[in-house]
């Protein structure tokens, strides 16, 4: 975790604090249950509840300097809350193992940070489509391999981003889904020491799901398939980011982040604005997916459990979840306020002399009669001296002196290919498919 | 791809052949419905299917030689089939570009492929089942850490199995649906040059949704999501395989991997029988794991498209999914085959000298009075003998001789403690959970 | 592997014959040294080298067809070597454990790969080095975060490039020595069966160093930082690959990739001139990143050996040199080839009326006496009018213009600031550190 | 950062302060070479200096302060420092780019950590080396797929783990010498306003070499060749964790991680000693690896630089470099400390029943005239039928008893067969090759 790539309600998460209060309440619950089956007294919930109603302080030291005696961290925490709540703390944790906490509070901790993931990702979502709708119909210049191909709007390249930040959204809630299981099933898994109404009471007040059949651990793959999800989302955060630093290029400049006034964009050139919000999220998709990889390796845990993956998960929870909310805020906060320049649009669109319009020349001619190979031929030869002029020479001028285009097509049929509304007809079309009528 | 890890189904929907059919149905689908648009004559179309009711030899050497020029690999197979259909294909293709086709083909591709691991899926499944319910009863030791910890049965450890591969199930539909989608969108994905209508068509023929908003291309954060979830599957498989490797140990021996006559495990060694099938899972694993990597590379393409991304997928879509149905199937042969030794499992449980009781013992205590750490002390330090001992001692037998035990526990309490069945008293919850009731 | 990114050197490295002839020498040389330690009849390395002289053909299907019976393919392939040469072959593989034959072949053909690997980078260093020689003085803008930043040279760019693969050279090289060891030590590393002098042998015939402490294999390290240095090859791939296809943009265009009569670039947009080549590259590159990642998971190895990493790098062995193989070709010809445009570099470079020359003002203040802040101050209100009259305005008019800088500056002193000479002036002396004198 | 995976000394690296204490000396040295050559005045270092020799507490606060409103990090402490030491300071970074101190003061920061790893290195090779020659003779049952093969000492695994750790510092040294370089060369690389005098000056002052050319940045692949290089070393670290582990199994227990007083391995299961040192380090290893990851991306930033990589190395400089300073610290505490058991070697390599041996019963036959066909069918046989009886049955014995066997080999010749000292005759030839004579 980096300080400066976090923001503070997705770092609480993973204070110890936070993780004691959860490690607490699975307890609390889990011995209010016990109680109700007879198995502890039903006074040593109500006593951990007490106290627990006073909102004591969660002494994360005294716990520490328990823990370097015992080596055991979930011991340490239990005899830390003995020596508070007293006798009745005994039956705390009752055929209980280590894990049921640790693996439940993770699935806690990981579901609360999708939420807030969840939210980024509503903001963000909220944040493009505004964008999108303020330059549905901006004509700006569509590129292949970087190359000028043909007109598109400013409004349709984000409305596929907001499309590919809908589906991160759903694959989000599924991601949630797959890690919000919980899991009292004792040391090996087979409750022989703990009812699965234990279980099944724990889950229910803490909103998971009972893991069906766990081991002595909630099986990794589930958590494989959330970074690996995680990292999907990072994709996107950089997809959009490389967009948005090829716009800011000088050559280009149809868009540039925001440069806040007193903000220096180089020690040594004062005349530099650089997307360095953008350049900044590209590394940080780097690092989230990366995140996803020991998450994979994790999921081949020997026989009911080794614990290879904890030390991989103290580094990942935090890190993959903090930085990713930060990246989508951030995100966010580029898009809302990109500054956009629809003249330097149309003027990179126009300097290419019309080339942008070669293919409706080409359909015009065989449509009027011209083999495919040879319309190809025909607008190839023109269009490749337009490119060679470096947009000094016009692609419909060419067209008009060329006899073999004119014996196919008219003078006016050709300066209607030229119409770049035409390629707009279908952007209604287009937004009603991503944002609903 | 690697031709000993390849079966026949998989490896023909990579072949040559196979691509140009699905292109092919994608243009004759797509001329159809301009046709019927007014377009393009409707004689196109029935040219076409005309052609291909004579069930015409793909001629991928012919096609391959024409790309040697054109260095286009759609445009070289237009003008083969030009060359077979005569005068009427040229209205091929009309206002759509390569990638509608390229693009639209991998859906196609990938989706069968799909198909095919599911069903692969369902065999595994099916053979992780049938050898559940065979030994839902069978002790075997539950390991932590590969230390033995409590008893558990072999038929958990397969359902654990079945309930982690029926989500990898559910993920593999999910993974199906993200990249299941058709673009023909033009040539940066505006319909300029074809109708929305066309794309509705030529998806409805193939079985896939329309893209709603594509660019040149489909974007890649559904192939990423795919690639993913096939990592996501390695995991569990290589999760199996070593479990199985374990099992197989010398030292262990609860289960081995068939063994035909005639089979040699060792040119030096005539003594050995080796776990070579889920070693070799365990490799094929790593790979799978990581052809998502590039896949999550790809997503951040630049603007409505760049190519960086093809180059990876003609490795990546071959590689992992012949990778992944060998896999599975071999899997499923080894589970299904697997010599299971309950004898061998019941003696590695009894070698312990009854540790595997230690944790009712403590609860015991506790349950009649003796605080945690008194408990723990006391169990501990009996425990720890028959841990140096080498299991040679027996625990029953000190605690018995324990006074400050006996003062808790009588001797009929103590024993009642060590009974196995104890443990297996929710197998069939569990299975009920897993399997259904 | 895919055959289109595939050279035929290379990849006959990699085909089954190849494998067993060096399989072949191996066993021939081991028996050799057998025969002279007295462990075998002299006669048998003779009657070996006999049969080799006679030039056979290996019969590939008909090793594999053994193979299916036995299972393992170093018995197959003893079993039809005894077949061919007789009686005298039983002393073959005397002592030796398979893993002696494979782990030595392997050496062999990564040693042969790199072998490859470093002609490709010889040629590619002699491209870039003609190239930038070439273009030493051709001015052209630097830039910083896709922005413009001050002046280079084409040259200086290229001399970059040199740099990176004179590094990633040595690295190979390095990397050929981890690789190139030989290991014939018997079932579990000891010799117990077969004298450290025939490994020394064979090492010797085969160019190899003998492994100082095996255990039944060479130790997988080794072929991790192998196949890492490949990796680190494949991103000094891409950078030169993205660089060019930045320079390629419509809106940039100072580079090219070359463009062959009779070559398409779009089946749609007869216009196109699309960077593919280096596109490609870029997924290479991504791929042969990728296939460091299992090489990295195979080095914890089980004990003395387990053959997870077998499967592995029977795809990654072929696939990871052979890609490399052919990028380094490629990226070989696209730098020979590449069309370079110095008078759109000059233009670019001008649109930015004269931003590029910022800093040196910059200084000239400050040594002049104006502080610091002060300096920047008066730099940057200038520049950002030139930067958002979009370079129509001139920041060397605007300098002159301001009071503030004409109290520290004469307009002699302005004009000598925007000398672009300037910036050339160590030029050489970068040259001589990348190149020599 | 983990803060429990940390130590001091590495962490400090890494602190603000100590990066800013690196930034003035850069800025210093430079300071002073530029007073030398007359474009500042020589007074300038000296009031630095001064300053500096006051030993001045860096004010972190006071420069995060100041970075907030500039967003400029070596502005931020420009700043500062003029603030701090008065006019003189004016005349530091004179030509320099922000990058010529971030670069330089990465490479300050990653040498010396390197520093501290090799010195780990060498207290592991240390505790390796001991525990080798302590267990030099010690008999263990050499395993390879899981399964026993053939006898081995404990001392010839630790040889094998001291020269894989004796390649790693190798490497380590090798990456170290990758990253250990210099840039001074401003805005783009070009020297335009700074000499390569100062980067001279600078380079020797810090221990560094000058980069032959460096761009703004110095070029990434140097970092990506760094982190592959711990990634490589963290395999390692996972293979000696993985044995250890393995070794520690309940049914092997041949050797176990020192189990302290007070510790408890399990809250529920008190028998419990857990190998979790081991895998936790296995852990660790994972995350180390993926930290080459982005390290790889960041190799391909755009022309002269972009900034992606910087937010890419804030996360994995400290994290890669402390957690494998940690890990390498905890791997020697696990040598130096493991418990080791000969006794259970013995039992344990005993229990196959004598199978251990077959091989040298199958080369004793071929050289007595058997057909390796025959001699591998006649040791087989035997063998499964001690295998099946799991050790009951002795191979000795059946092999006495099959007349197909004695007809090619005496009673004696076949005891000679099974001792186990013959397996040990090159241990001292490869510990001599390992450690040295």
């Amino acid at each position: 975790m980096v300080p400066r790539y976090a923001r503070p309600e997705m770092s609480a998460l993973w204070e110890p604090e936070a993780k004691y209060r959860i490690w607490f309440e699975i307890e609390a619950h889990a011995t209010e249950k016990l109680g109700e089956l007879g198995v502890v007294p039903q006074s040593a919930a109500k006593a951990l509840w007490d106290w627990w109603a006073t909102d004591p302080k969660i002494d994360v030291e005294a716990i520490d300097a328990i823990e370097a005696v015992t080596k055991h961290d979930v011991i340490a925490f239990l005899t830390w809350v003995a020596e508070q709540v007293g006798d009745e703390a005994r039956f705390m944790h009752q055929g209980m193992t280590s894990s049921d906490v640790l693996d439940t509070t993770l699935a806690v901790q990981l579901a609360r940070a999708t939420d807030l993931l969840l939210a980024d990702m509503d903001d963000l979502l909220a944040a493009i489509e505004r964008r999108a709708r303020e330059h549905k119909y901006t004509p700006t210049i569509g590129r292949s391999h970087g190359i000028h191909a043909e007109p598109v709007t400013f409004g349709l390249k984000l409305a596929q981003a907001y499309a590919e930040f809908a589906r991160n959204r759903e694959r989000l809630v599924a991601a949630r889904r797959e890690i919000a299981t919980c899991a009292i099933s004792g040391a090996v898994g087979t409750f022989a020491n703990v009812s699965p109404a234990v279980e099944a009471h724990v889950a229910d007040k803490l909103g998971l799901e009972a893991e069906p059949v766990s081991t002595q651990v909630i099986p990794r793959d589930r958590h494989a398939m959330y970074f690996a999800t995680l990292a999907v989302v990072a994709g996107s955060i950089e997809r959009v980011a490389v967009e948005i630093r090829h716009l800011q290029r000088t050559e280009v400049l149809e868009a540039e982040e925001y440069f806040s006034p007193g903000q220096k964009g180089s020690s040594a050139m004062p005349h530099k604005r650089n997307p360095i919000l953008t350049e900044n999220l590209t590394g940080q998709a780097r690092m989230i997916r990366a995140y996803a990889l020991p998450a994979l390796e994790n999921v081949a845990l020997w026989h009911e459990r080794d614990i290879s993956h904890s030390s991989v998960e103290r580094f990942i929870g935090p890190d993959a979840t903090i930085t990713l909310d930060f990246a989508l805020a951030r995100l966010t906060g580029v898009i809302d306020k990109l500054l956009v320049y629809p003249e330097r649009m149309q003027a990179n669109m126009d300097r290419m002399g019309g080339l942008v319009h070669s293919q409706r020349v080409l359909l015009a001619l065989t449509q009027n009669g011209v083999s495919r190979e040879d319309a190809y031929r025909l607008v190839q030869r023109n269009a490749m001296k337009v490119w060679e002029s470096d947009g000094q020479l016009s692609l419909l001028d060419l067209l008009k002196a060329d006899p073999e285009v004119t014996a196919a097509l008219t003078e006016s049929q050709l300066e209607e290919k030229f119409d770049l509304e035409y390629h707009f007809k279908e952007v209604d079309t287009i937004f009603d498919r991503v944002f609903g009528k």
